[in-house]
């Protein structure tokens, strides 16, 4: 990570040149989906809410197949919020390597794409 | 529901032929789960807890792989919790439709795959 | 697999009771999904030539998410294809093994179940 | 797509900088998947033979459950396939993108989330 002059207290954009040196929000430590944080938040209690939800259903011996519909339900729900976490990654993170040039655009792909797979993958 | 003589004590077996009668767990209310109730909600809670371990990974701006990282984890246990719940309604309900013959076995079999479809295209 | 003493011209339904035996089309070598073959052929020449296509737009350089979009068209004809393949399944030879009764229910259901593992981890 | 005044015959490099635009592959009708052409057209070869072997499978009365299990490694080779472009497509496009600046970056990130929530819900 490239250190940079500018004070504490300088307002930052999410890639600003400083002399030759390219300072991205990453290098102070926060990720392309902190803006978004509050409403990542919501989403994940409101999936928790959905699981404990699950537990009332088995508990109550609920039909199969409506347990079943809401394992899906909370599966989506969990997959709309690893895609737009995703998106803000790709947008952010993988946008900075870029302008940072060299091999780390390379490496930051990679690993985006093996997180794909594995989302794919569930 | 097709009823029965056996009274309210008398334990039950899966299937059990009253007269001409087919009598299943289903016409008393239970279901194929039932049996493995504790380790469904074992499960249930130990991915409503990794559910709260994504909050925290939000809220402590937590790299963007890692938390999809734990998406797929999550993701993979409540498909698993799906797949054993499936594996039982077959076993169970779908087996018990085939016994009492008729059209239930189709419109059972129907309504489990839409169930599986829902599945896949989470 | 039980034999029978029904001769080779004799109809047959899908389950019939000869003597104390049952025998279903799958013990004469014919599975559930034999009615459906021409629909099942016709599909599955459908996706071959989408394979085809696909090789086409990546010969001349198509934009890359375009044949994404291709892709994903093909992967749920192929999904769709498998389910109606499922539902053929659990209707014959899953209720077959219900009414065979013993321990071969609990097998089928096993199988099926893996398989459907396998496409959802796909 | 912005213009050029390299000559025809000048080799290229993915991003080149002629006077103050940034001219890259994109531009000149090539996209990031294109050095790995020949790999690509290869395992398509091998799907489209796959999908015949299915043809096959369902004309011999093969068991169900064999035939869903090559049906999930097809899916599985063309869910590899299209990671493999989507890789390559975002090493090239979205990081041309980042280096031409504006809002371009933001409507690829998009686009390419898209293909890949299409991807997931098959």
């Amino acid at each position: 990570m490239t250190t940079t002059e500018a004070g504490a207290g300088t307002p930052s954009t999410d890639a600003e040149a400083v002399g030759a040196e390219v300072v991205t929000d990453h290098d102070r430590g926060v990720h392309g989906y902190h803006k978004q944080k509050a409403e990542h938040l919501k989403r994940l209690r409101r999936i928790e809410g959905q699981i404990r939800g699950l537990q009332r259903m088995v508990d109550e011996d609920v039909y199969c197949i409506d347990i079943l519909t809401q394992v899906s339900a909370s599966t989506k729900a969990l997959q709309s919020f690893a895609l737009q976490l995703l998106e803000e990654h790709l947008r952010h993170c993988v946008a900075d390597a870029a302008l940072r040039g060299g091999d780390e655009i390379d490496a930051k792909v990679e690993e985006a794409t093996r997180a794909i797979a594995r989302l794919l993958r569930t």
